[in-house]
């Protein structure tokens, strides 16, 4: 009865020159193995849900990538988004559609872009959490912090439930300052809110009609027709007209007010490959604290690292990568774009794809 | 009545991946502008001698290279070494030929990869040693030193002859300890050999067989036949025979010892493009003290630099290099391969080639 969605959008600017705005993060093999995030993301659902009832919901720019990349998936099970709405509109559509084929389905939604060091503990973590949605709550997996990380929201955890190892969440907060991070962390109330939801596809409905009465009414006409020869014009016309607003601020901020969202706190090492620095932190590293990426098996020549340390390097072009002397850099290398810079200014890469886009060069982002 | 030979030879290791064994530095465009080392050499001398004047001698390896980079120079003016046999070789080849054509004439000698800065200083320089050349003088231009470099030999230079400007050569130094350099510098007395010899053929081909009558022998007979239909079978029996040495070892050093050589001080920017790091300190830097290589004109993206400093950035595989944040470092992207190692480490590059030979990745040496 479990029904794995999967949201595929988002660019990721901070990982310019290898996701670009036409081949976003989640199509690339940041993870180790020649497996792109999201090729990693629905094997990593496959012990919950089979292929028919997985689902990813993605936009028209990569809709042809992700059906290749995906080969396995049924075509009915790729929902395509005529325009970017936000989380929430690419949520809800999915939730109205599974609703619409199973009324009582649980469904979970897992974002395509972000990296699970250990699946195993994931997929038992998400089993507690399917428990909890069977009982009506809007679960959330939160993520156990490592540090004051002021990049993310955080959930506020109430008491166990009846012993655990649910929580009830008592708000939604968004990214702290430093001190604030600091003070969450100590007090141990606190997960990092990783966007993963997990929900009885009625109770979400519903909680969504309570709040978001139009995105409700909008996405239920959308379902009602997806079977039928007139979902492209419905979907033309309704679809421009949802709320852009995610799904964090649209829906569960308010359920957790109303007492109606509980964790389960997740401890399986994850990341969501935010900059070229986290990543290299996530990945194996040689004996040097060096990270290569690429696949085994692959007919790259790699890398010739000679005194280096602390390096992440991306040899994505086929090309020979060497480096001599140097440590803490990142270093990018794709067939027509070559990126370098130190590691604790991995943030600013963005920077570079705003001077691109300023001087017009679009064709580099 | 003046013949420029340019001996266009060697390989550069320390300019990996630009310089490769099959694509070697002087036919690389290392001089801010379009034009190759090579290039920039032959235009050079124009101004002392025509193109029907100037020789090229380079070995089978490369010739196809130099006969196209030299569209200009006629034909029968590339003189081909079937094998390297070392400086006096074809340096004393390229005397002889043009003694059967010209018994009296004075000839200069350049290297095909040394780049210079003030190129009319350069001429002015040269006339002042063909001056001396016609009197009979074994003459060499001496560079001026700017520092006490170990890595290079000097001249040890005797008085003014009749006021100057030219001086008499006692003797040639290897390259010296750090301490004797230093004081050679300080004494005022020595200049660095960047091997530029200018002399009448006849002069020279005595001295030659004086000290190396086999060798004379040798390229006599090869000159004998050079205009006539044995030219092939004469080089191919004699050429192999002749004793690999330089033309410094095997003519100058003897002839100093016999008075016979003198020299003209050079002030014009002389370097022999030895590393990156070298190559950085002649060439034009922006306001931040980066070095970008690439000619005007051309359609490559070039780089992009954000908040860096003293970078050395050769971008030649029409990709963009983006560099943010880093400093000190030199950046060699070629097609297939790039190199990345701070300035400090210039010297070191030859040990990715050796570790690249050793692995049997000849393809990218």
């Amino acid at each position: 009865m479990f029904f794995a969605v999967i949201p595929a959008g988002g660019s990721g600017t901070r990982l310019w020159p290898l996701s670009r705005a036409g081949h976003p993060k989640f199509l690339h093999p940041l993870t180790g193995t020649d497996a792109s995030l999201l090729q990693a993301t629905v094997e990593r659902v496959a012990p919950l849900a089979s292929a028919d009832r997985t689902m990813v919901v993605t936009g028209v720019a990569h809709v042809t990538a992700v059906a290749r990349q995906l080969a396995g998936l049924p075509e009915e099970n790729i929902l395509v988004e005529p325009s970017p709405r936000d989380s929430c509109a690419a949520i809800a559509l999915a939730a109205a559609v599974i609703a619409v084929r199973e009324p009582d389905a649980v469904m979970g939604s897992f974002a395509a872009d972000h990296l699970i060091v250990d699946p195993n503990r994931w997929v038992e973590t998400v089993r507690q959490a399917i428990v909890g949605a069977e009982q009506g709550l809007l679960m959330t997996v939160g993520i156990t912090p490592t540090r004051a990380e002021t990049g993310y929201g955080y959930l506020q955890c109430g008491p166990l439930i009846d012993g655990g190892p649910l929580r009830r969440v008592e708000e939604f907060k968004e990214k702290p300052a430093a001190d604030i991070a600091e003070a969450y962390v100590r007090s141990g109330r606190y997960l990092w809110n990783a966007s993963m939801f997990v929900w009885r596809v009625d109770v979400f409905m519903a909680e969504l009609a309570r709040q978001q009465p139009e995105l409700h009414a909008g996405v239920t006409a959308i379902a009602a027709a997806w079977n039928t020869p007139e979902r492209e014009d419905v979907l033309g016309t309704v679809w421009p007209t949802l709320t852009k607003i995610s799904v964090d601020y649209a829906v569960m901020e308010g359920a957790a007010e109303a007492g109606r969202v509980a964790t389960v706190p997740g401890d399986f090492g994850w990341n969501d490959i935010g900059d070229f620095h986290t990543l290299g932190e996530v990945l194996p590293a040689d004996s040097s604290g060096n990270v290569v990426l690429g696949g085994e098996g692959t007919e790259k020549p790699g890398a010739l690292l000679w005194d280096t340390a602390n390096l992440v390097v991306v040899p994505y072009s086929n090309r020979l990568v060497a480096a001599l002397g140097v440590r803490d850099l990142i270093v990018v290398d794709t067939p027509d774009a070559l990126m370098i810079c130190p590691r604790d200014r991995a943030q600013d890469v963005k920077k570079l794809v705003d001077e691109l886009k300023s001087r017009g060069e679009e064709g580099y982002v």
